[in-house]
C-alpha cells in the first residue's frame, strides 16, 4: 500500500509499505485520516513515544473490505484498550494502563491506503453521512469528554455558564460546538490566526477573539484549553471565575504557565483530560451523525500524497482550517 | 497592648500598640495564637498583601472581655466574609469577593494581647476543652475543607483511597487526621524534617517517611500538598495514579513543579484550596472538642514576648512540632 511515513523530524515520505496483517481484525480501506496536533508534536520530533519510522494518523474513516463487518462504512475510535481490567470496567478506558492508539509503536497509523483495527473500535456510519463528517468523530469525541469531565466539576451547572475555549482547531472548536450543543450561553473563543478566526466564527454562534490582542473575557466559568502551552495556560489561569475549572486538553508543552497562587487562593480546579470513552467516543458519533454538532463543513481535505505539504502548512501557521483531512 | 510587630523582612518587634477599636465587634482577650505558615511568608518579606508594619497571625483561641459574647472562651474563624452575595449563599464563603483575613490590612493580626472581631466569626469552647486545642481549629479547618473537596472529586469514594499528605505541619498533619477520621485506611506523610517526623507519627496511624530519601507511595488515589513548592507538586503530579487527584493547600511558591503533560495524559484534577467555608470551620471545631481528631498534643507552646524567636527556629528548621503556638 501507499502511505505517509514520518521519516525523522519535519520529514515524511510518501512511499510503499507494506499492507498491515489484520489477523482477527477487520482491514479498512482509509477514506479519510485528519492530521491532529499530536501527529504534529510527533512530527517536530517532540514526542519520545512516537520514534522514526512510523505511519502517524489516528483520525480516520473508512470502509471495511475484509473481516468483520465487511463492506460497512466506519468510523474508528483509535483507541484499544482492555476492556477488563478495573477502570476499563469503571468507564474510564482511556485510562486503561494496557491502552494503545494507533500512529503510537506497537501499532501504526493510519496516513495510508489500509488499517488493521479490532471490530469492537468501529462504528458504523449510517447512509447519507459522508466519511469526510465521520472523521471528524475522534476530535470532536476529545472536546465531548472534557465538557462532560467539566459538568461533573462545575457548580452551578453548565447550562448556565460562561466559557472560554483556548484554541480554534478541531479539538477546541468541537468543544464549542459540544458546549453550544448544551446550550451554553455564552461561548468565547481564543485564537489567533486571522484566518481561522473567520472559519470558526461561521461554525457557530461563538465570540471569537485574538488572545494576543488581550480583549478577552474575564471571570469565565469553565476555560477549556485545547492548545496546552505556557501562553494558554497563563491566559486560562487569570481568565477563570474563583471556583471555575479549567480543563485541559491539549499537549503543546509539559510544564509551566499556570498561575499555582492564584489557582489556591482562588480554588480553581484544573482537570487533565486525555481523549475519551468509548462510551463518549460512540454518543459523539451519534451527534455528528443526527446533526446535533452542526454542518461541520469547516476541514478542509487534501490528498494524501501531498500530506508533507500539509504538515509544513500547520507548522508555519499558513493552514487556516481547524483540521486537515487526507484522503488516500 | 503588648504585640508582635512585623517591622520587615525577618524582623519583629514586642513592643507596645494601640488597643484594637472594637465598636460592634466582641474585643477578645488571646490565650493562644499559633504561626501558620503564611505569617512565615510574610515574615520573609514574600507576601505583597502584608506590608510592614504589621500584626501578623490569624490561628486564635481566646476569651471575649468586651461586647457581644461577654465571659466566653471561643475560636476564632480569621476570614470575615459578607454573608450575602451569591457566592456566600452558595456556601463558598471562603471565595466572597469581599472576604477578609485578620493579619492582612484593612485588619490587624492576633500576635497581640487583644483583638476585635465580629461576634459571628466566634465558636463557643465548650467547658474542660483548653483553649490551647481550640487554637488549632483553624490550621485543621484548612485540612477539613480540602479533604471535603478531594471527596466530591474522587472516584472511587475516599474512604478506600490510598493517600499520600505532603508537609507534616499543623495543615497536612490535620489533613492526616481528618483523613482517619473518616476512615482512610493507608494515609502517608512526607516530611523531611527528622524530629518532626517523629512527633508526626505519634499522631496517628500514618506511614511517615522522607521525601529527599525517595521511597515514597506511587500511585495513590490522592495527594493532599500543604507545602506547596515546586518540589512538592513534582512529588505530588508523580505519585498520584491516573484519575486521581491533587488537593493543593500550601502556598509556598507561585508557579512550577506540576508535570502538566502526566496530568493530562493521565487525566490528573488539580484543585486549590483557601481556608475553608464558615460551616467546615464549626464541624472542625465540634471535631476538635469530642476528640474526634485525636490527642492534639502535638504543638508547642512558647511566651508570645520570644515570639521573634519561634519565627527564626522555623524558618531555619530547626523547629520539630508541627505547630508553634505564642500565647500573650
Amino acid at each position: 500500500m501507499k502511505a505517509l511515513v514520518y521519516t525523522g523530524p519535519e520529514t515524511l515520505d510518501y512511499r510503499e509499505a507494506p499492507d498491515p496483517e489484520p489477523g482477527e481484525d477487520a482491514l479498512i480501506r482509509v477514506a479519510h485520516v485528519g492530521i491532529c496536533g499530536s501527529d504534529m508534536h510527533a512530527w517536530a520530533g517532540h514526542d519520545e513515544r512516537r520514534p522514526a519510522p512510523l505511519i502517524l494518523g489516528h483520525e480516520v474513516s473508512g470502509t471495511v473490505v475484509g473481516g468483520p463487518g465487511k463492506g460497512r462504512r466506519v468510523a474508528v475510535n483509535p483507541l484499544v484498550t482492555c476492556g477488563a481490567c478495573a477502570v476499563c470496567r469503571s468507564g474510564r478506558d482511556n485510562l486503561c494502563g494496557m491502552r494503545q492508539i494507533i500512529s503510537m509503536p506497537p501499532r501504526e497509523g493510519a496516513f495510508a491506503e489500509l488499517l488493521a483495527m479490532p471490530a469492537g473500535n468501529l462504528i458504523a456510519i449510517p447512509d447519507g453521512v459522508p466519511t469526510e463528517k465521520a472523521v471528524l468523530a475522534e476530535p470532536l469525541a476529545c472536546g465531548w469528554h472534557a465538557v462532560r469531565l467539566a459538568q461533573r466539576a462545575l457548580e452551578p451547572p453548565i447550562e448556565g455558564a460562561r466559557c472560554l475555549v483556548i484554541g480554534g482547531g478541531a479539538v477546541g472548536l468541537g468543544a464549542a460546538l459540544v458546549l453550544a450543543a448544551r446550550g451554553v450561553p455564552e461561548i468565547h473563543i481564543a485564537e489567533t490566526n486571522p484566518a481561522r478566526r473567520v472559519i470558526v466564527g461561521r461554525a457557530g454562534d461563538f465570540r471569537v477573539y485574538d488572545p494576543a490582542a488581550g480583549k478577552g473575557p474575564e471571570a469565565v466559568d469553565l476555560v477549556i484549553d485545547a492548545a496546552g502551552f505556557e501562553a494558554t495556560r497563563a491566559l486560562a489561569s487569570a481568565a477563570v471565575r474563583p471556583g471555575g475549572a479549567i480543563l485541559h486538553v491539549g499537549l503543546g508543552s509539559a510544564a509551566g504557565g499556570l498561575d499555582i497562587r492564584r489557582m489556591t487562593l482562588q480554588e480553581i480546579t484544573f482537570i487533565g483530560t486525555y481523549t475519551y470513552s468509548a462510551a463518549d467516543f460512540r454518543e459523539t458519533a451519534d451527534a455528528i451523525f443526527s446533526g446535533g454538532l452542526g454542518a461541520l463543513d469547516w476541514a478542509e481535505i487534501r490528498p494524501l500524497s501531498e500530506g508533507a505539504r500539509a504538515f509544513a502548512d500547520i507548522g508555519a501557521g499558513r493552514a487556516a482550517a481547524p483540521k486537515i483531512v487526507l484522503m488516500p
